[in-house]
C-alpha cells in the first residue's frame, strides 16, 4: 500500500476511531478511442481483502518508519470486515459508474485503496484492448503472447486472464495456463530454426517431436523457400499418417504473405492448414488485415495488447462517497474541486434496455431507487464473501453476453458513440442539496 | 515461460542434445523520443536463473498439456549451468548493444528467454523514463506515487526500484521500500480532508498525529482558502514548537498555484514549508514547470511514469548468435529477414571516451577484440554468480556516473542527437563472411 493510507490511518485511529465510510471505486474519463470499459480484478481484490493483515515483519518495519505503537497494535489485529457490492467481472461499464463500492470502517475501507486501484487498473485496461481486439478479429482465433512485453511477471499473469475473459482463446503463457485453467498454446521462435544445419532439419526435429500439432515458423530466412520447406516436410509426414497443423508468419507484409501461403498450401493439396500471424498486432492493424480478406485463420497478439500500447492506463479512483459523524449517522460527501467531481451517497447503477436486450442508458442512482437494472451486487458481507469466486467459464460468458448487448455504434474501434449515463432524481436532488449547503472550508 | 520455449526445449531434447549456445538479449530501436537507455532488471534475472527448477507440481501440468516422460524427467533435474555476461545496472547503454549475454546449454539458454525478456523489458523501460524526470527537474526532489496505477503488483515494486535507481528521492510504495531500503514518502488524500467536520480540523488531526513531518493536501475545496487553513493550523502548532513540513498541490495550474502558495507562505514566515506538486506529471510536464520558474520544491510522479506511458514497452528481444554443430564447434548465426537483421558471434560491447571524459561512441565487437572500455562483466560462471547482488546504492551511483557521462546532446527530452554506435572490424568481417555463405534454407 501507499504510505498516506497509513498515515492517514494512524490519524484516523487517534481522532475518528469510530467512523464508517464508504468509497466507490471508478474510472473517470474513458481513454481514447473508446466508448466502453470490461470490467475486470474482482477476484484479486476478494482474494485481498479475503487475506489482509500485517505481519509481525511488517509492523516491526513501520515502527522503524515512526508509527506509534498504539497504532501498530492496532494494525496487528486488523482484519477487512467491510461490505463490497461490486460488477460482476466481465461487465461492460461506463465512465463515473462505480464498479466496486465499499462501506467499512474509515480505516479499514481507505487503507485497501491502492492495491483496489492497481489490481482494477491493469484487468480492465486489458480486458477492454482485448475486447477491442477480439471485435476487430471478427471470428477469427486470437491468442495472447504478451509474457515477454508485458510489465512484469504479475502483469503477464493479469494480462492472460483479462485476454480471455474477453474472448481470447489461450495463451503462450504456461502458469497462466496452470493458474487459470487457459488453453497454452506455442509454436517455435527463430532460434529454434537457426539451431540446425538448415531449415528443413528444424522443421523435420520439430515436426518429429510434435506429430500432429506443429506450428512451423516460415519467415526466418525467405519466406517462400520457408513455406516451400514446411510443404516439403508436411509431405514427408503426411505418407506417414500425421498432419502439419499450421505455419506461422511473423513479420513483413502479413497479408500479402498470408495470400501467397494459402495458394502454395492449397496447391499442395495442404487446404486445412492453419495461417497463424502475429508480429506487433493490435486492433488497429488486425482490423485492416481483415478488411483485406487476408486468409489468416489465428492471430498471436502480444506487446500492444500486453502493456494496453494506445492506452496504458485508466483514470480510476477510489473516492469517499459518505462517512458518519460524531454521533454515527452517515452523511453523504463530495469532493467540489474544478474537474475533479465526486458523487456523494450510496449509489447502484441501473442499466435500462431497450425491447430487444440492447443497453438504452445507465443510471446512476441512489441506492433505494429503482429505474432500471441494478448492477452492483453484493459480493463481501462483514468481511466474507457472498458466494465463491466465479469459474473463469462464467466470467467469459458475462463479457460476451455484456458486449453482445451493446449496439454497433458503441462497439467502433474509433469515433464511437457516446453511451449516455444519466444521474437519478434523488441523486441529482442531492447533489445540488450539497453544493447549496457547500461545508466551509474554513474551522 | 511461453509454451514455445518448452516445445522448442522438447525438440532439442531429442534432437540437439547436446548443443552449446550463446544468445544475446539487446534493444532494436529506441521508443520516440529517448537518445539512450538506463539498464535495469538484471537482480532479477540472476535471482531467476539462481533459482530455476521446476516442481513436481510443475511437471504433472506439463504432462497434462501432453509433454514426453523422457523430457519431463530431463526438466525435473534441470538446473541453469550457464555463463552470463552483462552491463552493471544503472549502465546507459544504445540499441543493437547487447545487455546480457548467455552461454550454456541450448536448452537452458533458450527456456530462460520469456523471464529475461520481461525483466529487462520493464525495468529498463522505468529506469529510462526517470531518468528522463529527472533531467526535467534539474535538482529538484522526485518521488514515486506509481502503485496505483503501475501494470500489477509486480510493476509497482519493480517501478519504484528503477525510478530510485535513476535517481528518484523516494516511493510512496511501503512495500517496495521495505524490500529495497527505498525511502518511504506519503501524505494524505482529498478523502482525508473530507472525513472530517472542516478542512481546518482535518489538518489538525493530521498535524496532531504527525507533528514534525507534516504534508497538508491543500487543494480539496478552494486553493486559497486551503493554503489559509495550512497557515492558521501551521501557526498553531508553531506556538507549540511543531513546523509544518510542506504543502500538496494536486490539481489545476500548479505553477500559479504555487506562486501564491509561496507568496503566502512567506508572507505568513513559513518560507521554510516546501511545496510539493502532484498530479499526471512526467518529463515534458515538468520540464514546463521548471522553465516556467514555479517555486516547487518537490515532484510526485505517478501514472505517466509507472506504466512510461509514451513508451509503455521496449523493443527488447533475445536472439541467438551461435551454436554449436554437430561437432561440439561453436558456428557463428544470424537471422537475415528483412529490418531484422541479428549480430553473429560471442561479442562484447566496447565504450570509447573523450578526454574530457564523456562518451565518444560505442563499438560493438567480438570478444578477443579491445577497441574501447569493454561494458559486459562475467556476472554468473556454470550458474553461479561470480559477485553477490550489487547494493541498490551503487547500482544508483553508476547511473549517476553514466548520466553525467553523457553529452547533453544525448540528454535532451526531444530530437536527441542519435549515439555513434559502430561494429568493429572483425565483427563487420564476420557478417560479411556469412552473408557470403547464407546458409540456403532448403534441406
Amino acid at each position: 500500500m501507499d504510505l498516506y493510507e497509513l498515515t492517514m490511518a494512524q490519524s484516523y485511529y487517534r481522532h475518528r476511531f469510530k467512523a464508517q465510510a464508504t468509497f466507490d471505486l471508478f474510472v473517470r474519463h474513458l481513454p481514447p478511442n473508446r466508448s466502453y470499459l470490461v470490467f475486470a480484478g474482482l477476484e484479486d481484490v476478494l482474494r485481498y481483502l479475503k487475506n489482509l493483515k500485517f505481519s509481525q515483519e511488517d509492523l516491526d518495519y513501520l515502527e522503524r518508519l515512526g508509527f506509534g505503537e498504539d497504532f501498530l497494535t492496532y494494525l496487528g489485529r486488523l482484519r477487512f470486515h467491510g461490505d463490497v457490492w461490486a460488477m460482476p467481472e466481465g461487465s461492460v461499464f461506463f465512465p463515473g459508474e462505480p464498479v466496486i463500492r465499499v462501506t467499512g470502517s474509515l480505516i479499514e475501507a481507505q487503507i485497501i485503496e491502492s492495491f483496489l486501484l492497481n489490481a482494477v487498473n491493469l484487468s480492465t485496461m486489458v480486458a477492454s484492448k482485448a475486447s477491442r481486439i477480439m471485435i476487430a478479429a471478427g471470428g477469427r482465433g486470437v491468442y495472447d503472447f504478451s509474457l515477454r512485453r508485458a510489465q512484469g511477471i504479475d502483469a503477464a499473469l493479469k494480462v492472460a486472464r483479462s485476454a480471455f475473459i474477453s474472448g481470447f482463446s489461450g495463451t503462450s503463457n504456461v502458469l497462466a495456463s496452470k493458474l487459470y485453467g487457459i488453453p497454452a498454446v506455442g509454436t517455435m521462435a527463430h532460434s529454434f530454426v537457426l539451431s540446425f544445419s538448415s531449415e528443413a532439419e528444424s522443421f523435420r526435429a520439430f515436426f518429429e517431436t510434435f506429430p500432429n500439432k506443429s506450428i512451423l515458423l516460415v519467415d526466418t530466412y525467405s519466406i517462400q523457400e520457408g513455406i516451400k520447406n514446411a510443404i516439403r516436410v508436411a509431405g514427408e509426414f503426411r505418407a506417414r499418417g500425421h498432419m502439419l497443423q499450421g505455419i506461422r508468419l511473423d513479420s513483413g507484409n502479413l497479408a500479402q504473405q498470408a495470400r501467397m501461403a494459402r495458394r502454395m498450401l492449397n496447391e499442395s493439396n495442404f487446404k486445412e492448414v492453419k495461417i497463424f500471424a502475429s508480429g506487433d498486432l493490435d486492433e488497429y492493424k488486425i482490423e485492416k488485415l481483415a478488411a483485406s480478406g487476408a486468409p489468416i485463420d489465428d492471430f498471436g497478439v502480444g506487446t500492444r495488447m500486453g502493456a494496453s500500447a494506445d492506452a496504458p492506463s485508466l483514470d480510476v479512483i477510489y473516492k469517499l462517497a459518505e462517512v458518519t459523524n460524531e454521533g454515527g449517522v452517515f452523511l453523504p460527501t463530495m469532493k467540489f474541486s474544478r474537474n475533479k467531481v465526486t458523487l456523494p451517497g450510496r449509489k447502484q447503477v441501473f442499466r435500462c434496455f431497450d425491447k430487444r436486450g440492447f443497453c438504452k442508458e445507465d443510471i446512476i442512482g441512489l441506492e433505494h431507487e429503482n429505474p432500471g437494472e441494478p448492477l452492483l451486487k453484493k459480493v463481501m458481507h462483514a468481511g466474507e464473501l457472498v458466494c465463491g469466486l466465479r469459474p473463469l467459464s462464467e466470467i467469459k460468458e458475462t463479457a460476451a453476453r455484456n458486449m453482445s448487448s451493446l449496439r454497433k455504434e458503441y462497439r467502433l474501434l474509433r469515433r464511437g458513440a457516446s453511451y449516455p449515463v444519466l444521474l437519478s432524481k434523488d441523486l441529482k436532488k442531492l447533489v445540488a442539496g450539497l453544493a447549496r449547503h457547500l461545508k466551509k472550508p474554513g474551522s
